[in-house]
């Protein structure tokens, strides 16, 4: 009897091309894992992710799946998968799910976020998980812009072209939290979404950023939602920083 | 007339062997401190750090100081001193100080950190700040062995030998504060003394982590406290996970 198999999944994307295989057989997390399975169960086994995340993203809870009709217990399987993986990527749970279970389909939520350093002096500590922001930055303006994001919305001026990939037929998403949050030079901004466009995070947090430090007026984000265009939203964060936090299903 | 500067360094000790200048040239903090400012100043500078970091040891708060008859302000020299450091190392601040500061004598307490990861699963995020201790522990009987180190003690029991160094005359040290604690899976544990031995960071964590997992008993740290010798304690703890987090003067 086939099961299906769900694994969250925990990963530091600096070396990696990103989640997805790519053709040219670069380090990828999704095809690391693929290499994993095939050693264990000793043929290919297809493994679906929440989505994809861009190279240099990470994950502190990216969740899959993959259906065997192995009997190894599910302990088994998070054992073995962590002993082939190099330790870049850790299998926390091994889980079984209904069959009707599927890692992107069923989502109900994804939540982002970033790490940004605010002081006047770059990271030397913890380099990939910190954006680094030089500038005083007004958090309250930042918050209180932030709320025009929430609700159910057209996203199209925080979505990015991407000529590999086919457009998704709309660009309404449902964002259902944003938490700014300072802790001494730290600041992490949460994004809790029922989806994300294409480099939607890091367009909204660079346009944040810039809210924040003064270069966009108080408004910006319901003019930018307006315009239905990407060419009116601040430029794009950069990856640095950026981890994909929990999937809900 | 010449005068003193204060560094306070924040460094990944990652691709460091420890913080003092090595004979056989391999890279380390003071080394790299010592080419930067003689980029800077043209000529040959001192700097005395408030005392060693083991290999693999990190720092938010490393203090050390030198002396200049420059005219550059500190601003310039911090900025020059980052422009000329590779970004694992970073200058937070640069402040004049009384020619009588020694970064080394004027010490008046240090505080080192543990960060450790207590799950079943090692780490892949951040893997140099954290040591992976899958056993469940024992906080509260840890807290409450702690308390026996606090005070002005001899702690021979958890000093190494370091062929390389000269002992210190006396194996006595105050240990002011130990602080244990749990944020999620991960658990830190702050000391604070007037001073510390050799390894005495790492052979005192090593042995709360043997109590704390179950290998030794209730009443351990007491006992090895007053045998006065460095087999009775436990294995010390890795370097992976400590770093020197504030110097007080």
């Amino acid at each position: 009897m086939l099961s299906t198999i769900k694994l969250t999944i925990e990963y530091d994307g600096t070396n990696f091309k990103g989640w997805q295989i790519q053709k040219k057989g670069e380090r990828t997390v999704q095809g690391e894992i693929k290499k994993a399975l095939k050693t264990i169960f000793k043929k290919d086994i297809n493994i679906i992710g929440s989505g994809r995340t861009d190279s240099g993203v990470h994950a502190l809870g990216q969740v899959a799946h993959f259906k065997t009709s192995s009997l190894k217990s599910l302990e088994e399987i998070k054992s073995a998968l962590n002993a082939n993986l190099d330790h870049d990527i850790s299998i926390l749970e091994a889980k079984k799910v209904p069959a009707t279970f599927h890692a992107q389909f069923s989502v109900k939520s994804k939540t982002y976020r970033y790490t940004i350093l605010n002081r006047n002096v770059r990271c030397s500590i913890n380099q990939p998980f910190c954006l680094h922001h030089p500038h005083t930055l007004n958090l309250r303006l930042m918050r209180q812009e932030a709320k025009s994001l929430i609700g159910r919305k057209n996203f199209k001026s925080f979505q990015s072209s991407n000529g590999t990939l086919k457009s998704p037929k709309t660009s309404i998403r449902t964002i259902k939290a944003i938490e700014i949050k300072k802790r001494g030079d730290f600041i992490t901004i949460d994004l809790k979404a029922n989806g994300f466009l294409y480099k939607m995070v890091r367009n909204i947090v660079g346009t944040l950023l810039e809210i924040g430090s003064g270069k966009k007026p108080k408004g910006t984000i319901k003019a930018v939602l307006s315009k239905k265009n990407r060419i009116f939203a601040g430029s794009a964060a950069k990856a640095r920083g950026l981890a994909l936090v929990f999937v809900q299903y």
